[in-house]
């Protein structure tokens, strides 16, 4: 039988063995819902980096890459555009490579390397990532990467939906955590803005002025593609 | 307005401030339950360490303490006692100190030194424990000792059990995993043993022939004191 597990934190992924698994990244408020939205629009490649001066860095170097990031909710000086989904449009990306600044994102996927293969999730590519996860013979973790280090429940949320289709797709032994977020999905399911509307997180992005971003983020199955690693790029799987 | 945080596994502690709060150690199965008991109980002091070694070298120091340590469901040679609550009762227990040897609660109460208190709770002692919290001016922090430094669900459902009493005697702003705990204890409270019986550590435990143990560590509001550390040995707050 599988496992599936779920790693509420990255700072729980060393007391997970994610050799010979697929871990599932999951950043649901934003990183890894622009990215499903940027490779199912057609982009080339995107390359996920944690600070903004490695995101200068690929254009000093004289790459023709699309720069992403953005601090307080405005788009840094001189970058192409921001975190916000809606910046990856076709017209916008398609056929570009895109260099993401995203700082949990990206350290929930750099502590993942021993997995044998790193693919995207969102609420965008839910149905279309759990049954092409039910098809592989490999066990699955679901590496939330949280704020800051610690617990979120957007990602948990998304790790219980993942749960809910995977245990209903095949066999699969789920641990307490995977209980958990299975149980806390069954309750949000059927009004997920609502749900997260009552945490911190919420409060901090309404700040931001990003309430569409949000209402984007927690779109389920408009996407039927699966970003996945290779090398340093994300790159559509199928 | 007073903080209400949650830290679901000692890994997560780096990353909360401790200081100036009250942390509440939670290690259900069976460790804090079987300390509330034995307070309870008359023990003079309860002594927590990591190690069997680190207990035997309390008598080999001529102390007069009982000695409780188990590995595998079974009395370590030569100890009093092992870890089921149950050895804890008044005839045993009274006027005694004990060295109890718990490596994931031991290790949660280490890494919590700098909170401004540390008291242990349990369902045993969970009104009153709630209502001295609510009684005092100092944040909350909930420190779930969990399972070899992973989430567990049975210390996150008591999380969810102090949560839901403090929320509602005072007030309290609870970070996103208080209202996850909050959420599954809802769910779980008409029926803790039922809903436990789902996980992996249920399974664990009952191939160990304690689901007496279990139960009672379920028992709610059996006690009426609360175990606060003074040094490096618990002893009875009120």
């Amino acid at each position: 039988m599988k496992s599936l597990e779920v790693c509420l934190t990255p700072a729980l992924l060393p007391l997970f063995d994610l050799e010979g698994k697929i871990a599932v990244i999951i950043d649901i408020f934003r990183a890894t819902t622009s990215i499903c939205y940027g490779i199912e629009n057609g982009a080339e490649a995107i390359i996920p980096v944690a600070e903004v001066h490695e995101c200068i860095a690929y254009r000093d170097k004289g790459f023709d890459h699309l720069l992403a990031a953005e601090r307080n909710g405005e788009v840094v000086e001189g970058f192409d555009f921001g975190n916000s989904p809606f910046s990856y449009t076709s017209e916008k990306v398609g056929g570009k490579t895109i260099v993401l600044t995203t700082t949990n994102g990206t350290h929930a996927l750099h502590q993942s390397v021993k997995a044998k293969r790193i693919v995207i999730g969102s609420f965008l590519n839910l149905n279309t990532l759990c049954s092409w996860l039910a098809e592989q013979p490999e066990s699955v973790i679901l590496v939330c990467a949280g704020w800051k280090n610690n617990f979120n429940l957007e990602d948990t949320l998304y790790a219980g939906a993942v749960t809910h289709l995977l245990t209903g797709k095949g066999s699969y032994r789920p641990d307490d955590a995977a209980i958990a977020a299975l149980d806390l999905y069954t309750l949000a399911k059927d009004d997920l803005n609502g749900y997260l509307k009552k945490t911190s997180h919420s409060e901090r992005l309404k700040q931001l002025g990003i309430e569409a971003d949000i209402a984007f983020c927690l779109n389920v199955d408009t996407a039927t593609t699966i970003p996945v690693l290779e090398g340093e790029r994300l790159v559509r799987l199928r």
